[in-house]
């Protein structure tokens, strides 16, 4: 199993915790928290798939990722009720990692579909934000992309490392973890300070 | 005209009804009635077939759905003003039967580009699903998936009927018809008495 | 460089503008703010490839569209913080004008992959109302196109005038501008005069 496919699947458990978290605030029934729990964890891929034309979309031919989903889920309605507190703390964290692991991927898989780098980070962008933006919606909270915990800013220069790193010469692993790390200490840093860009506002 | 393709058109008009039952809930004019009309009746199936790569999607290459989001929505429009009383009430077994229908229509579309009786049931979830949750997105409700009344249960349960038939060696049009009526009848409990699984519930 | 390009990079460049001016209001950070500008000036387009199968999606293959939300995401945020009280009255005339020229483009596009006049014109409004409709969600304000002001309406009068120029054997091109005239009209005088079509209401 290479390390790429090892991240993508750790990536897809992590984000559907995120979901099975959501859901649990939500009060859904347990199949409602698999759906939200799915949606997170392959929304984001799936739509870099249709726009990439990488039809059927990845988790059609292979479903591990399915059953890591589902897995995932069960096991963790059934373990996370005990240690109440934990829990919301956690959400953001959780969400970081996937998010992190995500833009990784989603650079990756642009770059053996087309050569920009721009739009490998695009893609990384969305196969990061994506399901959160559709759990985020479905449960009618504020998408996090739109608060100012530089949410969007993470990914964009953890991709734009990952591709700057392959343009140095870089061998295609390497770039791509030092890519998710970028992304993932900027994501844990912004939540551990709540750090923000200045913000862009326009009075009324 | 085979069973399918009628069951195919009757579900549409009738989830266009929902729509258009929604819409005058919003105060929108004509047009936008249609056009959410349009949205909830092919919006399941067109994501389905964008996963899939059968594109162009379904109504695309056949206009006949369209004809049929356009007839019944204005006969709808012209109908429904008279009764009041009872449009309310209709909302949810409208959107009950139409959900039943592309359930079924989901699972056996998905059954003919692959072969996993797994992929074959979200398939079908998301085709009775999708147009359902962009309805109530775009009209800013709470998705009636992610409320208690067992709606992402039925389909699952539906579904899972189907491919158990399908598996048990039952001809496809039958396995189909009893995985439609396990989803119906579900729904129809549900909204009757109010039926709803335990919820999964984390308190914040 | 054809006039069909220009107008649709400038209606690319108007409906970022229109992404950049909601998430002022939203104060996002300046990523923040270019994800919202794309989603805005290419989620229509997007959704409508992805519908014809007309994958990689336009903007994969052709980065400039990219470089124009780029760049106008950037100069209008330079600029648009010193007349602040402009601001609000441009942005729904900045929305009509992206409007108009994108239903033009989504249904010439429409036509070359497909023959029926009746989807070119669903391909127009969406390609026309699909981004401002992602825009709103994900800003969560109500979709522009469910309030009163004939907003899907003149979508599809302009996008029906379009194909019946061409049905009439007017040229592709002279076509296309009539139409983008006619959407541009309406919504105009809509703005201008709070026009609105009799609404389809039903009390609860």
């Amino acid at each position: 199993m290479s390390l790429l496919y090892f991240i993508d699947l750790f990536g897809t458990a992590i984000f559907a915790i995120s979901g099975v978290l959501l859901a649990g605030r939500l009060r859904m029934d347990p199949f409602g928290v698999i759906v939200l729990a799915a949606v997170t964890a392959i929304g984001g891929g799936t739509i870099r798939d249709m726009m990439l034309g990488a039809t059927p979309v990845f988790w059609i031919g292979n479903t591990t990722y399915v059953w890591v989903i589902i897995i995932t889920s069960l096991i963790t309605m059934l373990i996370v009720r005990r240690p109440k507190r934990i829990a919301w703390y956690l959400l953001p964290v959780c969400d970081a990692i996937g998010l992190a692991a995500f833009v990784g991927i989603g650079v990756e898989k642009a770059l053996s579909y087309q050569d920009s780098y721009m739009i490998a980070v695009m893609m990384g962008v969305l196969t990061g934000c994506g399901g959160g933006i559709l759990r985020d919606i479905l449960a009618r909270e504020i998408p996090m992309i739109l608060r100012s915990e530089v949410y969007a800013t993470a990914c964009i220069v953890g991709g734009c490392t990952h591709t700057g790193l392959l343009e140095l010469g870089v061998n295609s692993t390497q770039a791509m973890l030092g890519g998710i790390a970028v992304t993932l200490l900027i994501r844990l840093a912004a939540i551990r300070w709540h750090l923000s860009l200045p913000t862009f506002a326009l009075s009324k």
